[in-house]
């Protein structure tokens, strides 16, 4: 029997297992791809640890930001042949039939598989995709770079969407980590003119670098919202939180120009309080983001082909994963952590 | 000096006073309107109380669902001239110049004055309205029911395209008190399926009447929201919420369909928690709505005058405005109290 | 080998030919339904005569209006099962994976196959339908009637939407025949007030049984455009035009109101002229629409469904289809004609 | 009595006479404003030689794109003061309360007034404005240069928000002349890619460096419309139509890709053919767009003050306007010719 090396989890409560499995043989509509590079997402750290509603069936491959070539593909397999470079993504497949997959509103199908999650993912030298949904990667682009492209980058670019703006408005990025960072580029070439809130001084120099015409750090001025709304003549447009903390949902909704939305793209396990009264009177909207459709994939990644996406991240081993898990959990990086699989 | 009759709110712990007041003059754009009818609204109790952050300036007259007889207009007023049936509302002006003003959004406008709040009302025999802000009643409508229509009726149609729902579309009406009972009948004149959801059970019977195909005693049922979403397959696609109070709220987020908006049109004081990981996982959106533009009143009183808006209301005297007031507080009326000023 | 009775193209100069055909087998994805209904529609007449630039590959079966039971299924069907009542459709499938797929607007598919174009249609006995596109007919509908929503339902129905316009607008159903007579009644179920134009006072009259408030006998006054203008108090919102002939596209576009939009989905072959001057003055959209999405179907039946729509429709027997596209051509029925194949 | 000196259009038939004339006063929400620069446009051509079926009234100040100082306000004017730099515009006013006016489309009006039409331009030492529609020029931007913007900036922004596309999408410009190179600048400033047609290669250089990727040269390729489709794999999403002539309007309804729209702006005498078929099957939208809305105008002048658009001018004379017009005629300009008032 075929096997391939992979990273396992057998426990919610137990470091990552690395170790040879058999390899997987492509299904109807499948594909078996060689991963090259997987980026890492908290998602990982989430499936690992059991901390949502639904858990994962034990034991199972982490990891849905994977990059690398097709080698072999199932029946009635079109979209795709040997040789192509393609990705798996959160969204790893769906009914296509429901009403949800029905007006391309596939990420809230209620019957998605989910890659590295309901499926085994990319944390391996090996997995499979659907021939579908599998992502397929532009030529040319760097294969190493993409990975964060496939969760991050299409999760901050159809969060940007749903915050109903437009070129010239003013557009609050909040948290400038894995998910920020891109966010900031993805709305610069979207038009938008950007602010940059977060805590780190450092974190705010890259929003800077990627376009950030206003930054404000948190944790230095005393009231954040009041001091976007100075340096903006009125608010912010739209936000798009991707802090997961108390205080970045009301300092967003506080920073919103009147009409504005705020798109909520970050998991947290907790309710926040909403001040009714401010949102019915100044008319204001929140609205939660989840991942992105297979087209809004396909644009984020022409965005990152056309070069003008640049998310930092670092090349680590397969074999650290378990060290990578706990500086994510620490939380302080501006980019992302990519696996070489090679 | 000429005098009026009207009701005063000298102090905010002290009933209203009714007696004679001078007759003002109407200048610029402004009409001097001998009041008919005017409808009392739960934001009258408010102004009266002093419950919101800022206050009416003392002494002042409530209300803003007056209608009656333009008698005098001042200088350059073109859109109006004596005799026009016309009404006051609670968006009596606005600047015409900022952001929102030029967007169509005056009700969103900082500088807007309010009917019966910071400009006096309709609760005695004459008032001032804006001529350019001023609804017109349309030729042949019923004067003493209309009144409701001017803040109820502008503001659940505004609020029920806030949903961003379409006709064939499950809408879910919150509360089906003196607007709910008006947003059951714009709804189907809409084109929407509504659901009703209440814990009174004549008030669940009038929405039946005014169209609700679907109604839910929240009172009766153990999970309102799983029970709504068995019954429209799969659950709403809009809410409008008119009830305020801490159930309604989340009841209607746990209602909706994925993808599903609800618009709230209620001023509670408190802070409602929000349930983030649903919001995000489901798509949801939550959204203040506040009254309606010139536009909006223009359209909400065309389905009154087509004879699809049946307000349920009560003539009443202004003599008897502190017994209302009273009668409002305690909250079961499916309907409007409407002033006689004849 | 099992037959089948079908009404074969065989020259796109020659009468259909009826006869005995192979009984086809489903194949992946696919069903086989036995018809019981099927509409015929003036896209038959095309095909069968080969007047557009595509021609379909001879010899084969007309029909997208069938509805029937499914009696087999093939592999990888999970949508349907045997015993189902389903029907065909124009859009008989689709690629499923471009961008217009995945978009949800699988109507605009380069790859698409029609039903009775590129693929047999429902003009015989039994029929292939593809189960990923197959409308499901709502259980309790009156199965004879209920093919015409399947094309003309549907089309009229996307068309209505792509107007943009909103409940409480005019609308202008341009022609009350076949589609025109449908799009009467989804329009008033939509909310929408309709004016309807013909040359033939007893199709009005059914425009007015069906909820038009306003008809306008083209052939009678003068001039149409400027009638519908006065009597809608400045011209209408949008408008449908169903009919196809040089008179009826000027004469829409010169009924809207500024900024409105007229909605095509008739196929005449010739050009019509454009008046850009006034296009671009009055801020006027003109737009084409072709039949609808598979969400589109599932909407149109729903209202169908609902008891809101009356197809009007003759029952004749599939031997009569020669006749029967002569009577067509002629053109003068403001209904359908329906096939029994029982 | 104080004069001023102005271009005056005296016969649609005889060349502008440059003389005295009397200093008009600035009535109720009027500004009095010392000119120092004032772009021409090709509607002043029109509105010379009296081309349009509604004419302006003999004698006449045209111009629509002046720019200067305020020296005097009206009566109640408050959102101007002495000394403010604001411009004129095409749309000189409006009425503020017909239902176009009301839902900020006021570019609808039908009782608009139109500044060097129905009231005297800029074509003079001095004009008046309405306050209320006057737009105010950003602080800090080049006075000479930001004429071009008030009309020609306005007319293809708006024109390019018409066209319904999103950032990352294909948007052709026709005619890369006055309009179209400011065009070219505003669709990427909106995160559009750019395909430019014209006849002219220096032009074309033209856009190539205002950011265009794609460029076709309209008389040395056979089918433009089929070199478009090649090169932006499967045609553009929208397209600004600013050409003025027979061609250009069908090579760019044939560059769209399937669901597109074209935007036109340009004000032609003649009649298009439009081709039913295609926009049906296709799904297509074509649509008139005229200057912008006071907001349209803000953003516009925004994306200006940015640094972003840089049109393309020469200074020139008012003792040259008769010279100016014949040269315009003539057409062969990729900019804009602004007169100094100074």
């Amino acid at each position: 029997m075929n096997t391939m090396k992979a990273a396992l989890v057998q426990s919610f409560t137990e470091p990552l297992v690395i170790g040879d499995v058999p390899l997987p043989s492509p299904g109807p509509f499948q594909a078996l791809v060689r991963v090259r590079y997987s980026g890492v997402c908290h998602t990982d750290l989430h499936a690992a640890h059991g901390d949502w509603p639904v858990r994962p069936t034990l034991p199972f491959v982490p990891g849905h930001e994977g990059v690398g070539t097709v080698i072999e593909i199932g029946d009635q397999v079109t979209r795709l042949k040997v040789g192509d470079t393609v990705g798996n993504a959160w969204l790893w497949s769906a009914c296509g039939d429901c009403e949800y997959c029905q007006t391309s509103w596939e990420t809230l199908c209620p019957d998605q598989v989910n890659g590295g999650y309901s499926v085994d993912g990319s944390f391996g030298t090996h997995m499979l995709v659907d021939s579908r949904y599998a992502p397929i990667i532009p030529a040319g682009v760097d294969v190493a770079a993409v990975g964060p492209i496939l969760c991050a980058g299409v999760t901050v670019y159809k969060g940007l969407k749903m915050t109903d703006t437009q070129p010239g408005d003013w557009l609050l990025i909040s948290g400038i980590g894995g998910l920020g960072h891109i966010a900031v580029e993805y709305a610069r070439a979207m038009g938008r003119r950007v602010v940059a809130i977060d805590i780190d001084d450092a974190k705010l120099d890259l929003a800077v670098q990627h376009g950030a015409e206003v930054t404000v750090n948190a944790a230095s001025v005393e009231d954040p919202a009041a001091e976007i709304i100075e340096r903006t003549g009125g608010g912010v447009h739209g936000a798009l939180v991707t802090a997961v903390n108390a205080h970045a949902f009301p300092q967003a909704v506080g920073s919103l120009r009147r009409g504005g939305t705020v798109s909520l793209v970050g998991l947290p396990p907790e309710k926040f309080p909403l001040d009714i009264f401010t949102t019915v009177l100044f008319g204001l909207t929140v609205r939660g983001s989840i991942v992105g459709t297979r087209r809004d994939m396909t644009e984020a990644l022409d965005f990152f082909a056309r070069g003008l996406i640049h998310p930092t991240y670092k090349l680590r081993h397969l074999d650290e994963i378990n060290d990578i898990f706990t500086d994510m959990s620490a939380g302080d990086i501006s980019g992302r952590i990519v696996l070489d699989l090679n």
